[in-house]
């Protein structure tokens, strides 16, 4: 059946079926607008597009690439991929990459030499921004590859399950401004990460538009890994104007932040207001309960796996580009001030 | 080399070279003494023992069988496995089994099938007990299993690592006995599992032991899945004698007793004192700062995952058998009652 294909396509475009093959199965040899008459010319008819078939030698299985293992994110993200994976009896190797850039290196190149079935990444970032985009195109010639969580800013090509984080610190700040706040600072992890540098672009659009001041002391970055901080939240707390609310872009450094709190005998949200990014199990129990930006996690692991599979099916369709909304879950960490 | 070493056993032990092969490569036909004599001499003249060859197809992958991705227990157990196996240049599959002993039967097959380096593997165990322990031992004969957190009370010939659940909970029942409480109840996940039976005898012969007297409306079980446990809690609360304290066995069941105690318009400890299992970076910022049964859980990944690799190096070493003491966090969660 396949050969016929092949066949019909090459008689139809006047051209060998040697060349409609190589298009087909992405091989060096065929110009670009060449390929892209042939791919259409075989969308047309109904051809079934599939990966290389040398990819068959790898029982099953996927690779899922994790920046932080220890981050409460992958309970559910790690759920919501097993759980589609798991039914159509497709396996995964789990490769933690600790947010360093190196590291992922070594864990793509074992992918992509053990010729895995595709690859669910959220990309590791330098501090300058400096990643492996150029290792994720190289490979996602021969295996489908969908990113979550995060983006490369610098190209489109890309599936992608991303939330809005823009949106989610936009809808943050215009809750704290609501509440009476006029001096607002953010706790950033790792600069360089697609997110947190979207959640930073909201956070300075937004105040920008609300005409709030930002003291640059009020901006704490960096706070990656999270054991280590306190020394910057003391940095936070002596500076001499000091905001009325903060916003955590992640759950660690929410935690970090109320302990540290506490240990200076102040109050949350009495001495200072907080919003949560991330909503766990536990956010509800805290003290005080947290306010809190929540993500559809298990409907991301669902997504990307289920996109996987599709890029699986079908290498030719437009990428596929999922933004997911956040939700603000309304609690006890922020309080009302009155002007 | 090898060869060289079989003939020099078999001399030895004037035996043909074929039947020390067979017992050193685990096959039929050799009976158990003549096998260990040949084990012994093999040990003696310093043999390097390997699984059967026919694993190195398998890329250097182990398996990981995990019975609930959803319980923070995993991202510091996970991240222990995946530090000591990244740096050997070993990749893991994540198989996650909801507890279930038919979806753990279909990881174990595939397992097998696709001939991994090892297994480390916390068991899953049906409501009435019954498990996998057959699979397991079949699977054995060519695959080093390690067992963490569960073993099987059946037998004692896998390796294994877990924390002693017993001593774990008898000190909570005598802290608690310290703290003035005499009515003490246990909130249970699902029964079968071997941690929560040996969890409820630790609470049996140490409440037995101080002569406390326990109702039977005080053991609360089959909190498991944590999704629709309410109603557990509202029978527990509606009986005529209530306990003054509890003790939770899962960090999934103290987050929901929490809250279910909220709701209730009750306070944790005013009303009732509680002692949770499993400590998280969550536990001290909780409203109360929650007492917790902390068990080292970043220990027992590495522990694992380095007995596997000692298992992979000799599959004759006695099973070791490693049992990690827990340790009881004090923080706010149990009133002290004057008797």
């Amino acid at each position: 059946v396949k050969k016929a294909t092949l066949k019909q396509i090459a008689e139809k475009l006047d051209i060998s079926v040697s060349t409609v093959s190589r298009a087909l199965s992405n091989k060096e040899g065929v110009g670009n607008s060449l390929k892209k008459e042939i791919i259409r010319e075989a969308k047309k008819i109904g051809y079934v597009f599939k990966i290389d078939e040398k990819n068959e030698n790898s029982a099953n299985i996927f690779g899922v690439i994790v920046p932080n293992i220890q981050n409460p994110f992958f309970l559910n993200f790690l759920k919501g991929i097993e759980s589609v994976l798991f039914h159509r009896n497709y396996r995964f190797i789990m490769c933690n990459t600790d947010e360093d850039v190196n590291k992922e290196k070594i864990y793509l190149k074992w992918l992509q030499e053990n010729k895995v079935l595709g690859i669910i990444a959220a990309p590791a970032f330098a501090r300058d921004g400096s990643n492996n985009l150029s290792i994720y195109r190289e490979i996602r010639k021969n295996i489908p590859i969908v990113l979550y969580d995060r983006e490369f800013h610098e190209c489109d090509e890309f599936d992608s399950v991303c939330t809005d984080n823009k949106t989610a610190i936009c809808e943050a700040v215009e809750y704290l401004y609501k509440m009476g706040h006029r001096k607002i600072g953010i706790l950033l992890s790792k600069r360089g990460n697609f997110c947190i540098e979207e959640r930073l672009n909201g956070f300075l659009l937004t105040t920008k538009k609300l005409r709030m001041e930002v003291d640059e002391n009020w901006i704490v970055d960096d706070l990656y890994p999270s054991f280590d901080i306190t020394g910057k939240f003391d940095k936070f707390f002596s500076s001499t104007e000091k905001p009325t609310a903060v916003i955590s872009t992640t759950h660690s450094i929410s935690c970090n932040f109320l302990k540290n709190i506490r240990n200076k005998g102040l109050d949350v949200p009495k001495d200072i207001s907080l919003i949560g990014y991330t909503d766990v199990i536990e956010s509800d129990i805290f003290d005080p309960p947290l306010t809190t930006i929540k993500q559809p996690i298990l409907e991301i692991g669902h997504i990307a796996a289920t996109t996987t599979l599709a890029r699986i099916d079908d290498q030719y369709y437009e990428p596929s580009k999922v933004v997911l909304k956040t939700q603000l879950v309304e609690r006890n960490s922020v309080k009302k001030i009155n002007i």
